[in-house]
């Protein structure tokens, strides 16, 4: 555990966070280069390169650091900044390598509301989403896939919208286990307005997380650079429905740049709802999922201690073939057959249907009549 | 075109082809060595090594070649050699390089029902195969299939079986178009009985094949043996439902050992008939496919001539960002705001935002108002 940061440092990412729209590459500079607190004063007072003034410019005189604090505390919220032991460090390691083809890199700063520490909740955790406009069976699979994996101790990571995102949601809820709802608007604002009650709920039972301070409103680009903190968030996403141009292709298509597992769930062809998945399956980048169990297995990383053993394969080509199976096939079905007429009928020479027919008889395939050999289905 | 053969090859090669059960090795190698006349000759004596032997002498007394040939001559037949110019010559190298591994090597002799030349009709081609115990939305799927490769003039290969294999041969009948079905059975014998109407049809407007001489009863090793020739047939197969346990499994086998395109058709993961596609699309072996376009694009060898323009793909990761997004998203949607205030909103420089809206104006996704700028929605 490393000292708990000064109030001076979340003032001044919280100022931070409220003065440049995520995502500020340049300003994100400025901070990894002279911290925080040093940032924001040159920030406040604009001696700042050409990059970053045009971040921070607009909204640089908004001093509401204290005001966004008390705010986010009155809805049992908090800042959590890279400073914190809850910080999520691991899950945005990939952020920093690859943001700059995802949007942004680590935020400045989240606004969290909820009862558990961010960086342990994020240990183990799979993002699912999709589509607002989704089919029943998109519904169903996502609460069911998101109902087992929480179940599992995986928690389960989306952005509260519509559709795919809620019943992702209300799925793990519903196993009594760990959610996160990632917003593009501030993490006090129900969006869409009819999940309030279930943005309620993740905020007492999960955790409600965002990048914007509160009071934030939602806009089409915010979903955007949101997309990539749920991508970060997870070991891999799953994509349940995805249309041709549902934003959850965006998600999709940060999940690879960031090096994560890309998993689709198939789904009907003639279903405008899968078009996506099936467009991500057939480009090959992604890998299909049926189960909670086949997604635990391709993430992989938690694999040991979660994934039960693979479903049974058998080889295709290893069905039974050869001459006993011939000799199988050409006994009489309710009464017995000479071996004779097993070798012209099974094409396989008398003696070895000779000394086929015991090994039959013993593996209960084949029974010893009066008028020859008769054939036992198999059981 | 070369000579066509003479009585005495093919009445050698429909002895050879009811003296062994397929497929025999040995016996294929004496025929490429002394030609079809000479060995059948030797199998008739019995002078044939060990191997030979083991694989005719049950049956080497069979003398029906005239009779087989006249039986299947009264059912519009003809027994097709590869002597013959319609001997489907290219679609069996494959089978004569990778048979070892498929349950066989190239045919003997096929006995054919139908009013076309076989190598003709398989030049352009692709096999539909799947479950018996079939879904609703699997039958729908393989007949729509089915019927748009027929009409693009690409004859559908299957196995007449109920389920998939039933709906993909009605499908292309449907279109008017070219349907081959293989059979375990002799090509005169209507398996599955409830199929008799059916393969009727297809032997008056599509083919009836078999590897097995006439009156020949299915046996399950004939499956096998006969799914190698639907997938040798077709350049590629398309597994519409396949259970866990499926058939149609060892055929997708079979189509990846003779390095033809496997082809998948995803379905709901809450089905127990897709779950053996699923299988084959999670080990990264089979390509998905949603349409006959991706099907025609999947094949590719004829994929000139046939595939249509791929839809448009867009980059999911370029949707519109930047600040023209944040200023659009800034403005009023019922009443124009000020370009300060949409500086603040948007976190965008005002010298930016100035210069912005004018271009969004332009663009007609602004309007300037008495108060200043209202966005107005794309269309």
């Amino acid at each position: 555990m490393t000292a708990a940061p000064t109030d001076e440092v979340r003032l001044a990412r919280a100022y931070l966070s409220r003065v440049a729209e995520p995502y500020p590459f340049a300003l994100a500079g400025l901070v990894a280069q002279l911290g925080p607190v040093q940032a924001a004063e040159l920030v406040r007072t604009g001696e700042v390169s050409n990059d970053v003034a045009s971040q921070t410019s607009a909204r640089r005189a908004t001093e509401r650091a204290e005001e966004d604090l008390a705010l986010i505390a009155q809805r049992g919220g908090r800042l959590v900044i890279p400073e914190d032991d809850e910080w999520p460090r691991w899950p945005f390691v990939a952020l920093d390598q690859h943001g700059r083809r995802c949007g942004g890199c680590e935020p400045l700063a989240l606004w969290v509301r909820g009862p558990h520490d961010l960086a342990e909740v994020t240990e183990k955790a799979v993002a699912i989403v999709g589509s607002r406009a989704a089919s029943g069976y998109g519904e169903h699979v996502a609460a069911e896939f998101a109902y087992g994996l929480a179940a599992a101790g995986v928690t389960v990571v989306s952005g509260a919208a519509y559709g795919i995102d809620g019943a992702a949601h209300r799925g793990a809820l519903g196993a009594g286990g760990l959610t996160i709802a990632v917003l593009a608007c501030g993490a006090d604002i129900a969006y869409p307005a009819g999940h309030q009650g279930l943005l309620g709920k993740i905020a007492r039972e999960g955790l409600v997380v965002s990048e914007y301070p509160p009071q934030g409103t939602p806009a089409r680009h915010r979903f955007l650079t949101r997309n990539r903190l749920i991508a970060a968030l997870g070991m891999g996403t799953v994509v349940v429905e995805a249309g041709r141009r549902s934003g959850a292709k965006n998600t999709a298509a940060i999940t690879l740049a960031l090096g994560r597992q890309l998993m689709v769930v198939p789904g009907p062809v003639t279903s405008v709802s899968s078009v996506g998945c099936h467009e991500l399956l057939r480009d090959g980048q992604a890998v299909s999922v049926s189960s909670v169990a086949e997604i635990v297995e391709s993430v992989g990383r938690f694999g040991d201690d979660l994934a039960t053993e693979p479903a049974e394969k058998e080889s295709a080509l290893g069905a039974p073939q050869g001459e006993a199976m011939r000799v199988y096939e050409a006994l009489g079905l309710r009464c017995g057959v000479s071996d004779e007429v097993v070798s012209v009928e099974s094409g396989v020479p008398l003696e070895r249907v000779r000394a086929l027919l015991p090994e039959l008889e013993l593996a209960g395939l084949a029974l010893a009549v009066d008028e020859g050999w008769q054939r036992l289905e198999v059981r």
